[in-house]
C-alpha cells in the first residue's frame, strides 16, 4: 500500500510536468492529484520536492526506452514510426494538453542536477536509438545523427501540435522524418 | 520614459519566460528585473500577467520574423544557417539557460489565448520560412514540411542543448537540415 502511494505521487507528478511544467508541479497539487496523505510526502520523498521530479522523469525517461527495446529487429522507418507513435499516443489522450516531462525540466526547472539527469534521459533516448538504427543496416555515423535529429524534431512536433491543438505539424514532421530515411530498409 | 518601462518589463519577462517558463515569470520577478516601480502593472497592464507574457511573445516572435526577413534571396542552405545561428546566439549569450520563449508559454501555460497565440506565432515562422524557402528555388509543397521540421527540430534542438549544457546536440541537428536542403542553391 505504501508503494502504491508512492507510484500514484509518481505518475501524478508526471502528468503535471507534462500538462504544466515543473512550477506547477507542486506538493500540494501532486497529493490532491494522486489523493495521498500529507505525511506520504515526508515519508517517500524526505528530500524534497526535486526528490519527487527526479523520480518522474527517471519513470518517463525508462518507459520510453522500454518502447524503443520493442521496436528492436524493425527497419529504419518502423522506427521512426514507433517513436513518432508514442508521441502521438500522448497528444491523442491528453487531448494535445500534454507532452514530454524531461523537455518541461529541461525549461523551466532551476536545479543543476535535475538538468543533468535530463541530459542523462536525453543520452540514453539517442544512444538506444542509433543503437536500432545501426540494427536496421544504418551507418553509425549516420545512425548517431540522425537519433539526435529524431528526438528534437519529435520534441519540438510535440510542442507545435500543443500550440496549434492539431496534428497537422506532427504529421508533417514526421513525413519528413519519414523521408530522412527512406531507403533503410529492415535487415530480416 | 512610462514606453522605457514597459519595453523593460516586456524584455525582463521574454528573458525569465525563455529561462524559467509561464509559472516563474510573476510580476514581482518581472518588477525586480526590470526596476520598474509597482504602480507600472496596473498602469502597462491592466488585465493583469497574461497581457505582459502576450505583449513578449509577440515582440519575440516580431524579432525572429525580422530576423527571417534579413534571410530573403538567400539559398535554402543559408536559411537554415540563418535560423540556427538565431537560436545559437540564445544559448551562447545566456550560457545554455535560456531558450524559446513561446516554447515555454506553451509548456507550461494554462491560458486558451495564450496557446492560441504562441499557435500563431510559430505559423508566422513557418509561413516565412516557407516563403523563403521557395524563393530560393524549393518546391512549395516541400518547402511548407521542411519549413516546419525546421521549427520543430530547432526548438528540440535548443532543448537538447540546454540539458547537455553544450552545443553538441544542437550542432548534430543543424547538420541533419543542412544535409535535408543539399541540392537546393541560391536563386541569384
Amino acid at each position: 500500500m505504501a508503494r502504491g502511494v508512492r507510484d500514484r505521487m509518481v505518475q501524478s507528478a508526471i502528468a503535471l510536468l507534462a500538462k504544466r511544467g515543473y512550477q506547477a508541479t507542486s506538493f500540494s497539487e501532486v497529493l490532491a492529484e494522486s489523493a495521498a496523505p500529507r505525511g506520504s510526502i515526508y515519508h517517500h520523498f524526505p528530500e524534497g520536492k526535486d526528490q519527487l521530479i527526479a523520480a518522474a522523469i527517471e519513470v518517463s525517461g525508462a518507459r520510453a526506452v522500454a518502447l524503443l527495446d520493442g521496436l528492436d529487429g524493425l527497419g529504419a522507418t518502423e522506427i521512426v514510426d514507433g517513436f513518432m507513435a508514442m508521441w502521438r499516443a500522448v497528444l491523442q489522450l491528453s487531448t494535445f494538453s500534454a507532452g514530454c516531462s524531461v523537455l518541461a525540466v529541461t525549461v523551466s526547472a532551476d536545479s543543476p542536477g535535475l538538468l543533468e539527469q535530463a541530459a542523462d534521459i536525453f543520452r540514453r533516448w539517442q544512444a538506444r536509438l542509433a543503437e536500432l538504427l545501426v540494427g536496421s543496416g544504418m551507418p553509425a555515423a549516420d545512425a548517431a545523427s540522425f537519433a539526435t535529429l529524431l528526438i528534437a524534431a519529435s520534441e519540438g512536433a510535440v510542442v507545435l501540435a500543443r500550440a496549434e491543438q492539431s496534428f497537422a505539424p506532427f504529421d508533417a514532421v514526421h513525413a519528413r522524418l519519414r523521408d530522412g530515411v527512406a531507403g533503410h530498409g529492415p535487415n530480416h
